[in-house]
């Protein structure tokens, strides 16, 4: 690992990215990139940038599609369609129109067909939340988990986050249906590490703790088993119906030739129906009290989202981790 | 088990009802505690009947109150108080104000405080659904279940249900967030029966398959570990945040003294902007090629609420299942 300084990894990405995109546009995908592992989120960072590069080589992204086109609506429910454009973009700008919609409506439900892979969800989440709402984001891809029940990889480890607003740094939940997120167990095998607990078969269709063999085989396990399947089933349902966009099966079987997720982005206003200072000081009293309890097994309780500002605060001074491999491919993309 | 009718048993739960509430409301609430065991959910239907009677009875709940107050509201978005009335009659209004918003707004946010024990999660998401919408359906409880890092009881086993909207039957997943609802664990406790993994930790911290040993030190552990953890406590922060209704924290600590929860009721209505019939379709391609899986060491995959028809058609003719307990319970209370 080494450590690249935030505004070095923005410059050195937005070099690559202007080959593709307009300066404007290219600067905010290398923030968002550098954004999310800047907050931690490393298996959804800048390690996914040359393959996001080679998307867009491939066509799989259309890096001319910046912005998402609405294609209906009614009151506070709109469908947009991304048209295989640049997914994080796209969906910085769903998110900004979930929390404008809510604002007039007190609610609010964008859902978006045909985008290309979002990064991390939890962004999406974060930014209604930072926009005063309670966020929650669902997006499919394809079928990298094999649902329980079968060894076939047959539904996406699609990712649900949730967000809520808070005056000490808003929460947030991002977490995908299996035990760990697929960029995780890339990031593992990158490593040589083990999982703690058997999380996917090898070829053979026996349990295995080796990320490489599950990589090596496509079977990832559904977290907790049938629940992690059927929360993988509903949200891809539920979010290609929402957007009649494509489900899990039609984007395919295989993370090499993902394209055109179906995504769903809900903001509920509550500061237009409830005293906010009597929600954030009842929020708070959980907080502290989770804060407070006995530690277990070397671990303590964690709220999610809440060390967000110190992760961040940390990778401004002391650079952002990025495995190697990657920053020299970020180099000789921007040569 | 005895296997009584449907008939029989919405009669006999009446009988034992008339004490507390009016003939109508007496009658509906009958047929939810049996409704829900006939959709094979024994794990929240008629076992759950004589702890609510005594709940009525200790003044938990006041079966005075049978329908909620609306408090606030802008646009889509309401916030009503079921001042501590009859759970499920409640929740069932609510899941239908939320049909009736989205119905005028594309989407809607319904949430709800001081409510009691609403049973079934899936009941509501399912009304929804039924209504031809989308539905998520959020509740809090008391803290039943140690947060992932402590050993402590500290968070809810808050259960998330979702519901689709579909020709041939709704689907439906009801999901709480440990591996085993509390429910199911008396249930398995009841019947003497054993857990397939560890799913909480017996008086002495250990990790056990015991159900009446985690029923004991009230220790559940959360489904996936920290991933179960986050979701609850995500959960209890949103619901109680937008109805400014009581955390977990609040509720209390024993399944005893729940009290006053704090629930969430979404709608989303897909017909209002996309072709229903393009969105059925392509729903059961995924369902038919989730059906063509080899299956993987006795299982088959299952789409949620994919077998409710069948369930039902089986109990009306063959009858509920009921612990021969809590039916003399049952009896004995209508005596």
């Amino acid at each position: 690992m080494l450590y690249v300084s935030y505004d070095e990894a923005v410059r050195a990405m937005e070099r690559g990215l202007l080959r593709y995109l307009p300066e404007k546009e290219a600067r905010r995908f290398a923030e968002i990139f550098a954004g999310n592992s800047l907050d931690g989120v490393l298996s959804h960072g800048m390690n996914r940038y040359p393959r996001y590069l080679s998307d867009m080589e491939k066509g799989l992204c259309d890096p001319r599609v910046t912005r998402a086109e609405r294609v209906s609506g009614f009151g506070a429910l709109e469908v947009w369609d991304a048209h295989f454009g640049v997914g994080p973009l796209i969906a910085d700008q769903m998110a900004g129109r979930a929390v404008e919609l809510a604002g007039a409506h007190g609610v609010a439900c964008v859902s978006l067909r045909n985008n290309s892979h979002w990064l991390r969800a939890g962004r999406y989440a974060l930014a209604i939340a930072d926009g005063g709402m309670v966020g929650i984001c669902l997006t499919n891809t394809c079928m990298n988990l094999a649902a329980w029940g079968t060894l076939e990889p047959s539904t996406g480890n699609n990712p649900i986050a949730m967000g809520i607003p808070r005056s000490k740094g808003s929460l947030v939940m991002d977490m995908a249906v299996s035990q760990y997120a697929y960029g995780k167990l890339e990031l593992m095998a990158q490593q040589g590490k083990m999982l703690d607990t058997p999380c996917g078969y090898d070829c053979e269709g026996r349990e295995t703790c080796d990320p490489a063999q599950i990589i090596k085989s496509g079977r990832m396990m559904p977290m907790a088993m049938w629940k992690g399947s059927a929360l993988s089933i509903m949200t891809d349902l539920i979010a290609s119906s929402l957007s009649l966009g494509r489900t899990s099966r039609m984007i395919g079987a295989t993370a090499a030739g993902e394209k055109g997720m179906s995504q769903v982005f809900i903001a509920v206003h509550p500061a237009s129906v409830v005293d906010m200072q009597a929600v954030e000081a009842q929020m708070e009293e959980t907080i502290a009290f989770l804060h407070s309890l006995p530690p277990h097994d070397g671990h303590s309780v964690r709220v999610p989202g809440e060390n967000l500002a110190q992760i961040r605060a940390r990778g401004l001074e002391q650079g952002i981790p990025v495995a190697e491999e990657t920053w020299s491919q970020i180099l000789s993309a921007g040569a």
